[in-house]
This record gives C-alpha cells, structure tokens and sequence, in this order.
C-alpha cells in the first residue's frame, strides 16, 4: 500500500532587517512557533535571514557571521527545533574560518543535520562570499531526502536535477527573489515558475521561503510557495509585500514514485546521458556566452 | 548601436489526421502562405505534422515515412519556401534505410539544412521509432542560431540547455502535447511553463508549435505559444482546440546580448561546472529512480 502518510511543511515569509540579527531571529521563532502550533513539522526560512542581505563591505559582512558551531542564530533556531521537534531550513551569513558563505542550515530536533553553501552567487555577493564548496548534498530525515537550494542556485536547472538524481524528494529554497525585468500582470513569478518547472520535470516538492519588503532600495518579491511533485503551487504563493506563513502537507512518497510517467518513461532513465557528457560536464565553448 | 531588425516568426497550429499526408500537408501549405503573407519568414509546425501521430504499428508507421532526399513532404515544403523566401522547422516521420525516427526538418529557401531526431520517445514512439542519433545540432541561419526540440524534450533541461552552451538564438519546438495531471485554472500548462522556464533561464527565444484535435482517443491540447529571451509570452498561448497561428517579431540579437545579467553574472559562465560534471555527465547513481 502507498504510504499515505504526508508532512506538513510551512514557509515563513518574514521581512529581516540588516544587522538586526538578534530582532531577525526572535521574528523567525515568532513564525515558526506559530507554525509548530498549526502541525507543521518541517518550516523553511528565507536566505540570509538572520543577517539581512544588501551588505554594504565586507567588514558589515563578516560582523555578522557566525559559525556552525557556536552561533547564537543557529543555538536559538536549534533550540526550538529540539523542544517542539521541528526540522528547520534557515538562510544565515556563514563564517568558516576568515571565508563567508552565504549558506542555509538544516537542523533536526537533535541538533544540526547540515550545511548547504549557495553554490551560484549573485551580483554583489561575489564581493563578500565565496562561493559554496560542499557540492549539492541530500539530508536524510525520518520523513524522506530533502535537498537545498538558495535563490540564484534555481537558474540553474543542473542543480536540481543534481539533487533529483540523488534522491532528493523535496528541495527546500531559502530565498530573497528580486524583482525581474518585464514580469507581466497575470503570469506567475519568473521565480515561481523555475520552481514549478523544476518540480514537474524532477517530480519533487519544492518549498521556497522568500523574504519581503525593502532594504537599502532593494525590494524584496514575496510570493513563496509550496509546489508539488506534479509542479502545481499547493500554498501560495503568498503576498508580494505582507509577511506571513504558506502551509500544505505534502505526501514526499508520491514525488519518489511518481518519477515512473507510463510504461516507457521514468524522466531520470530517459536521461540520454551518452549525448550530454560533452556539454554538461565540463567543457564550455568558448566565446558563445 | 544595437541590431534594431527582429524576425517575424509564426507557429501553424492545426490538426494533422492521421495517414492522410497529402491532406495534411497541403493544411501546413496553406497556413505557412497565410503566414508569409503576413511578413512571417520563420514558420515553425507541429511534430509529425504530415503522417500524424497515434500510430498502431510499426509498420503502419514505415508505410508513412519517407526519407529527407526523396520525401515528397519536404519537397513540398521546400518548393514553397524556395518561392517565398521562407525559413520552415516541420515535424515529420524520417525513414532512414529500415530505421525511423520522430524528426523535425529545417528548410531554408535555398532547400534542406539539416535535420533533427527527437532524442527522448515519449511511450508508445519507442514501439515504432530509433532514439535520435544526431545530438542537439545548432543550424546556423542569415538571422542566427537555430536550435530544435521535439515534445518531450523539453522536459529535459539538459537539452535546452545544451543548445544554449552552443550558442542557440531561438529553439523551435514542433510538438504534439497531451493533456498532464492535475493541470490547475487560471496557471498556464505545464508545456507552456517547461518553455517560459527554459527561455528565461537560457535567454532563447522559443516558437512552439502544437498541433489540436483527438486522433484515436488521443486528445492535444494546442497552446502554442512565442516566448520571448526574458522567457514571457509574446504570442499565444493559442486556443486549446482551434487551428491558427500564433505570430510574433521577435530580436534575436537580444537573445544573445541579455544573458550578461549584470556585472557579475552571466548564466552559462556562472554554472558550476567543477560540481555538475560527475553527476550529470554519464553516471547516474543506480537506485534512486
């Protein structure tokens, strides 16, 4: 029999403000208990949520790192996670050493389960991280393999089809979506609709955490969401402008299963593989970009 | 100063029956004058637009191929595109010796300039075709690159993006989509998203021509549709059921130009080709599908 079970995953839109680490983190615990209270289990924060994100030097950067190991963002978060067993997926300004990553951290009720490093950076961000060194690795949880991607990471479909290939049956997406050029009324978000293409032709859940509101000129887009493995938004996405909690249960063992489309075709087996070698791996040609 | 020309291009929606090739083409002849006369030079047509698609055997499909020197689809395709000038992508069902394939052809005005095999089968196609054996060839054009995809090859990034790596200006997607799972209102189909996605991610114009009708109990959901590099619609998506075409002017020249985002990214030099190369080059890790 199919497991019918399913988890109840929240994204927790919110508005961080730069440097205000400490209000950051006490707005996020405000969402996820909140969260914990409606029955979700797995909450995804956005991407550098703890810190903010239109840093101004390097210096304001590394001010605001912590460390995996003793970083109050993530004590705090951890903390949570243990007294209501939550799994959290939270955006925070990495410092390893004297290197900054812009990371996402996943813990578990028993403390850290891993770090993702964004392995794709945006714009300014070349000027303060460096860019991820831990490869696209999958968490294993009691409820299913969940991948991580942030932000500018899902302009590149390798990297969810890299999580795909390894199994992943959600990929969690902290983010701070900017506005793109030429959105048209009616149509989703350009944003959204890489998440839900991504889903559809990987069969994954996709839950990505946006931030909203306006730092230092730079707004923010909103509209996270919750996408099923069929690629259908199942919450969300949520407001452009308004903080505030998107909600579905999800069934992470229909992803898994329903990759098999019909008595021919299972997407990562229809992979001709022996045609993208060349091209994907490592060789670029030269002067087309 | 920036190439201010654009190509007006048209996809020809209509319903190919099947077996009935000299009907059929003679409906694509009449659709792609129509186009010409209305300044279209690139006229993009649905997937085996001339033999039609829900065959029952394998060699009902041979006794309706023909092959690229001699077929008289082409031929005629070729004639009119001589006459007018045009630029013609047409799905169509290539014998090669005994072996067929689901291919798309590209014919210019001054004859064939080369062909395209679909290199992922979607069901019961691997009952009657080979897989393609051309890779993702780039037929180089007075306007730019032209690159091609068949139906269920857009469900594989890999593919777009491929033909992005070689320099690609716009795809054309001759296709005969059928109805998914779960499709939503008020969101466009999933085949127009697979394309919105591919263009922006890629920034490739993309002309994807549908076909409309049931054929054997096998219903199409037409909804072709002319997305632009930023990957929004510019034309369509066309009726669900209706024959017509879809028409757009569309600057290539913008494809190519706009993948600098901005002083640091630029989509093909940002991929991380030191982490994608073993996963999506030839292994797959055996299992997880």
């Amino acid at each position: 029999m199919a497991q019918a079970a399913g988890i109840q995953i929240s994204c927790a839109q919110f508005e961080p403000r730069i440097g205000e680490v400490e209000r950051n983190v006490e707005a996020s615990l405000k969402l996820i208990a909140e969260a914990a209270d409606s029955g979700s289990r797995l909450i995804v924060l956005p991407e550098l949520c703890n810190s903010g994100y239109v840093l101004e030097s390097r210096e304001e950067a590394y001010a605001l790192s912590e460390d995996v190991a003793t970083g109050s963002s993530i004590a705090r978060w951890a903390s949570l996670a243990a007294e209501r067993g939550l799994y959290i997926v939270a955006g925070f300004l990495e410092r390893d050493g004297i290197k900054l990553y812009n990371s996402a951290i996943v813990i578990g009720p028993d403390g850290v389960i891993g770090t993702y490093r964004k392995n794709h950076l945006w714009a300014d961000e070349a000027l303060y991280f460096e860019r991820g060194d831990l490869g696209f690795p999958v968490f294993h949880t009691p409820f299913g393999r969940v991948g991580v991607l942030i932000c500018y990471d899902g302009w590149f479909p390798e990297a969810w089809r890299i999580l795909a290939l390894q199994g992943a049956d959600i990929v969690c997406v902290p983010t701070n979506w900017v506005p793109m050029a030429e959105q048209p009324a009616g149509m989703p978000a350009m944003a959204n609709v890489l998440c839900m293409g991504a889903a559809h032709s990987n069969s994954m859940v996709v839950a990505a955490c946006d931030r909203v509101g306006t730092e230092r000129g730079q707004p923010f887009i909103g509209q996270s969401l919750i996408v099923d493995h069929n690629g259908w938004p199942v919450a969300g996405p949520a407001s452009a402008s308004e903080p505030g909690l998107v909600t579905a249960i999800c069934d992470l063992s229909q992803a898994r299963r329903k990759r098999n489309w019909n008595d021919f075709n299972q997407v990562m087996r229809d992979r001709r593989t022996d045609l993208y070698g060349e091209m994907l791996g490592t060789a670029v040609r030269p002067g087309w970009y």
